[in-house]
């Protein structure tokens, strides 16, 4: 075994939350890993920039790029970017909770930031080619989360055929490998991977502490539960 | 025939160059225009914002959105945002001049900046679907340019599905009306329309007076040439 080996690269595109974390810690096992993150006016910007900054340095990335995206502001739209649109308590959908997902058939909530992920992985191509990096790593998931569009599996076959048809050698491809799991087994094999959750954020509404009602917290401690796992992160005690 | 009647929005990926420009043009005779410009890094920045503008005033945009975008700086890998990589002049390539590309094969030139369209496109999606457009023009022309991958037919296909499948609605569309069209078709379109080019910029390597022998100079050259019309914008004397 030498210990020159090259390993190849891979870009992961880190949020700072509970996927994004136990995403980075799972491509860091096989990658040499290039980290980006975004600033895109989202209320807990400053929480979710220190959180990827310390994922980052705990799973050995290579390199955090740190990016700002003014566009989401200045359009609004969404709760989680436009202050006139208030994040909404998981209790205003208790009816739809029943099921493994929030939200039932094809209604896309408020906190919906109109195709963000785009954004994302466009920037992580980007590098990913100037890097010569053939793996993008993101960690969304389809069920057991809130129905965004752009978290489903065809998106990501349709983001790789972009990239097949519009990249210099049109050999990168994005990796979903959280995309078919519940929390809970997201949150198990974190635990599993040592995946530093104590340093990641989910909450929508508050940096300090998490409110704990948004949507995001309440599907966090939810698979938190189910995991049978004590998630490590400060709660706003109610 | 009533004044009132409420015209369908439309955003327009404007850079300011002469396709953009005819481009723009077009999509006024029919469109609410919605304009949004880019700076990222690119060494004719100020020029072309300047050019965005005033084209995007000229054609009677309802408003111009201009983005900053860090990134291409940062990760460099282009001609045209790294100061490490010379423009190459078009006589570098005088033998692969003769048809109506200045390249041939799949060879994708040093000025090719990574899935740099795909930023673009990301924030006239997300735009659209704050404004309720559902078109989005781009005056991306395969023949008869430069061969980068993200200006073919094909990569706006995939493009399209990737709307399709990863925004609330799913029904809004890339339209790339200039294409298929040869340079000199596109400026006897823009003389025909009235197309402002006298403050458009096309060069990738100057900003008060245009290189005259950059690749784009050259093909923007050659097409007014073709075209049997006058460029309006002023060239270095050499």
């Amino acid at each position: 075994m030498s210990s020159d080996l090259v390993r190849p690269r891979a870009v992961v595109c880190l949020s700072g939350g509970m996927d994004s974390c136990v995403c980075a810690t799972l491509a860091a096992r096989d990658f040499d890993v290039f980290a980006v993150h975004f600033s895109y006016g989202q209320r807990t910007e400053a929480r979710e920039q220190w959180s990827a900054e310390e994922v980052a340095r705990i799973t050995g990335a290579q390199e955090l790029m740190h990016l700002k995206i003014d566009l989401f502001r200045m359009i609004g739209g969404s709760a989680l970017t436009d202050e006139g649109i208030a994040v909404p308590s998981a209790k205003d959908d208790e009816s739809e909770m029943a099921g493994g997902s929030l939200r039932t058939g094809h209604q896309v909530p408020v906190t919906y930031v109109p195709f963000r992920n785009a954004h994302f992985l466009s920037a992580a191509v980007s590098w990913a080619e100037v890097l010569g990096a053939r793996t993008i790593f993101i960690g969304a998931v389809e069920q057991d989360s809130s129905g965004y569009p752009d978290c489903r599996p065809a998106y990501y076959d349709a983001f790789n055929e972009l990239i097949r048809t519009g990249t210099k050698d049109g050999d990168i491809r994005v990796e979903t490998p959280l995309i078919a799991m519940r929390k809970s087994e997201i949150v198990r094999l974190g635990v599993e991977l040592g995946a530093p959750f104590h340093v990641s954020w989910s909450c929508y509404a508050s940096e300090s502490e998490a409110c704990g009602v948004c949507e995001s917290c309440v599907l966090r401690l939810r698979a938190f539960r189910e995991a049978g796992a004590v998630d490590p992160i400060p709660y706003i005690q109610r």
